[in-house]
């Protein structure tokens, strides 16, 4: 029998486009540990999230049974905007590694907002829309979840209020001029329009921001403003559960040719991307029906898994936020203002924290200079000019696809591309002028970051 | 009999990419006018042309009567990398103009050049590599060309140097580190590396550069240097020839759904995309077997066809390159600085211009506010961010889409969206700060361009 040839580009038809998001929670013998309120101690009640989150989203946030929930029509109807997305045969890579290796990158950064968290925000902006809110409040960093919510909010006539680190605006004014492009406000954080805002300006005055600041103005905005929410791009089981349909998608795809991965990889901020690809094939795997590797990655610089404790911490700097059990470097913890790109949360999404810890997947951790270096290595023979939280999953696929080369073996590697680095040129100019440095975290400075974790008895 | 659903999305298959170029003069009663020897205003000859051009790319320039032209294996392979490109029906933005009209359009953009430029770049790399070359020079105004050459060069392992005018090298520093990605290198011109970047920077100190300008350091350089020639990336013929590949997808994805377009709407600066776009259509319309309208946008800013004249003129400002017989209008014109953009070419490919002449094309031009409104009112509806070039296209597209409105009629429109904005930021955030202005030229501007047209006698 002969082998389907298989294209370069692995296209489902608009008709296979999920309709269920799959929620691995259900699957799991070990349930992820539930937020916790910081004053009490005890697991969050839908009551008590409610007047920061939608109630559609509170509702799957502590879904731990239902395995798959219907992807609303009007949100199926967004997702043909620019879904399916392409599961790509990486035969230039592989020709240009010269390794037997098989590799197959999922494509998410063929969107204007350029990367995979659109599919969240999607969903975010719609419960928001059909319980008659005005509007959302958000914080963005690197300006990916920002863009995304922002065409979101445009699509469903929502007001848009973002709170983007100071730094980032200042810096990426073209991430801004986007996001207004799509109607959304755009303030930079810290700002004098909420009471922390102000209150960081005097005790910090000239601060540049950071994304804890930015979460704790959005919050309050959200809370104090008739008919707003608070939305969140990554970190929550929710945004795992949307973030689903990439592994889905990328699922179906491989299905279609017969062909089953040995490793699956992708990158690891707080786990929206690595969450979502990985979905089915863990579901498998808690099942028993299969197994495959799953491997994240992260910065050195922001090494969660590979060096933070499994703890309750809190989701941001402010301490306003529920406590969460996650693998943390301590929510005190800033990466290097050296560390490029996103991937700089200091904790990771309870769902992935519990799988880790039990065994179901590893971790690894690379220095930025190698990263930007699989980035362009990349780009060169793909075409795909890579988004730096991206090439994390692209370095670790380069690699174990030159294991394979040592071993002769032909393994099948998929990662996720999860977007494009059209708006992070800053930082390729400085790997190209030779001025990026790799800055890992010391023992001692971890240490000081662990001591100030909230004091939670082992229930 | 049930009419076939149509996607958002039409995919061809990768075997449907196109194996052959069509080359629109073969069917053309008319043929555009030779190039002419600026010196002995002789039709310029193979061997005038090769000391420039590489010389297959001589024989496609100089080919008449060819209808097809086989594309070698090895860019039939490059072009699976990111195409075939998807046509895309704009359900959303009918719904947004309650329009009976039914709008598609063909997205070159998704590549990380940003453009279709990349269509020409590959072949024109392909052609050098096979003729032994080392490099090829070229110039770049907004950025798109230099970027798609510098990926095909670094493909097939080119040395590739681009002459950036010295103003876009300044304000959009991250185009050139993606052509630095690319392993491209990139110098701001007027430089000292060149005689004539040398004696402009004498003659006027402080200059920030032109097209024009750029194209006769790149000419020097590829003349004066062994293993060496210049590429361009719109106007000349041979590049018509290789945008075909558009014209041809979008044609077999319409004809797969039995779909024949009304009009076919698409911008034009020098010509390539929309020559491109149109090849098979104007093929049909040449031979009487099918009628279109057809539209070529252009900025009324720089308005060749609308108000230029139709006669032999310089083709760059330097007036080293060969006369070519087009509309122009004259090459000291320069547009306002107030124009955002590319589109800037005083000239018109020979091929459109003969077409225009004919009367087998119409030409609008619009105003550049009115694109950016048009380009904002796309991107929220359609979630991509279109390039201001891409958008003359997008302005005519929905002004003939409102005209069906009132008439009722349910007109098929077809146009070309070329590529992303993510580059042009600038230009939007002028738009949203009220600061964008409308330019147009004068007839005393004009008259006084149009005096300095060489005189070429009629033949």
């Amino acid at each position: 029998m002969q082998e389907k040839k298989i294209p370069y580009k692995i296209y489902l038809e608009e008709n296979e486009i999920p309709k269920k998001w799959y929620n691995m929670r259900a699957d799991m013998k070990n349930k992820p540990a539930p937020l916790l309120n910081p004053g009490t101690l005890k697991p969050m009640t839908a009551e008590e999230l409610a007047p920061v989150f939608c109630e559609e989203l509170v509702a799957q946030e502590l879904n731990n049974t239902d395995a798959y929930i219907d992807i609303p029509e009007e949100i199926q109807d967004f997702y043909k905007m620019y879904r399916p997305s392409p599961l790509i045969r990486a035969y230039f890579l592989e020709k240009a590694l010269d390794t037997p290796a098989k590799i197959y990158y999922k494509f998410e950064g063929n969107n204007t907002s350029g990367s995979h968290k659109l599919n969240s925000a999607i969903a975010q902006a719609y419960y928001a829309k059909k319980q008659g809110l005005k509007g959302v409040t958000t914080e963005t960093g690197a300006g990916q979840w920002g863009t995304a919510l922002s065409m979101a909010c445009s699509y469903f006539d929502l007001d848009c209020k973002v709170f983007m680190v100071k730094v980032s605006y200042e810096q990426k004014p073209f991430r801004r001029e986007v996001m207004r492009t799509y109607g959304a406000s755009v303030t930079p954080s810290p700002s004098e329009t909420t009471q922390i805002g102000k209150k960081i300006l005097a005790e910090h005055p000239g601060t540049t921001g950071s994304l804890g600041c930015a979460i704790s103005e959005a919050v309050e905005v959200a809370v104090g403003s008739e008919g707003y929410r608070y939305v969140l791009g990554s970190v929550l089981n929710q945004v795992l559960l949307h973030q689903s349909v990439i592994g889905l998608e990328t699922k179906a795809a491989l299905d279609k040719y017969g062909i089953k991965p040995d490793m699956i990889i992708g990158c690891a901020g707080g786990g929206s991307n690595l969450g979502g690809l990985i979905a089915p094939f863990m579901g498998e795997k808690l099942r028993g029906e299969a197994d495959y590797r799953i491997i994240a990655v992260e910065p050195a610089s922001c090494p969660s898994f590979t060096r933070g404790k499994y703890a309750y911490d809190f989701c941001d700097t402010g301490m306003v936020c529920p406590l969460a059990k996650m693998y943390t470097l301590g929510s005190s913890f800033i990466p290097s203002a050296n560390h490029a790109g996103g991937l700089r949360y200091h904790g990771m999404s309870s769902i992935l924290s519990q799988l880790y810890h039990d065994g179901l997947m590893e971790a690894v951790s690379v220095e930025q200079t190698s990263v930007f270096e699989a980035a362009e290595q990349f780009a060169r023979v793909e075409g795909i000019l890579p988004a730096p939280e991206s090439s994390h999953a692209i370095r670790v696929a380069i690699n174990e696809a030159l294991k394979c080369k040592e071993t002769g073996e032909e393994k099948t590697i998929v990662f996720g591309l999860t977007g494009t680095g059209y708006f992070d040129m800053v930082a390729y100019e400085k790997f190209h002028d030779g001025l990026m440095t790799d800055q890992i975290p010391t023992d001692e400075e971890l240490e000081k970051s662990f001591a100030a974790l909230p004091d939670v008895p082992e229930n």
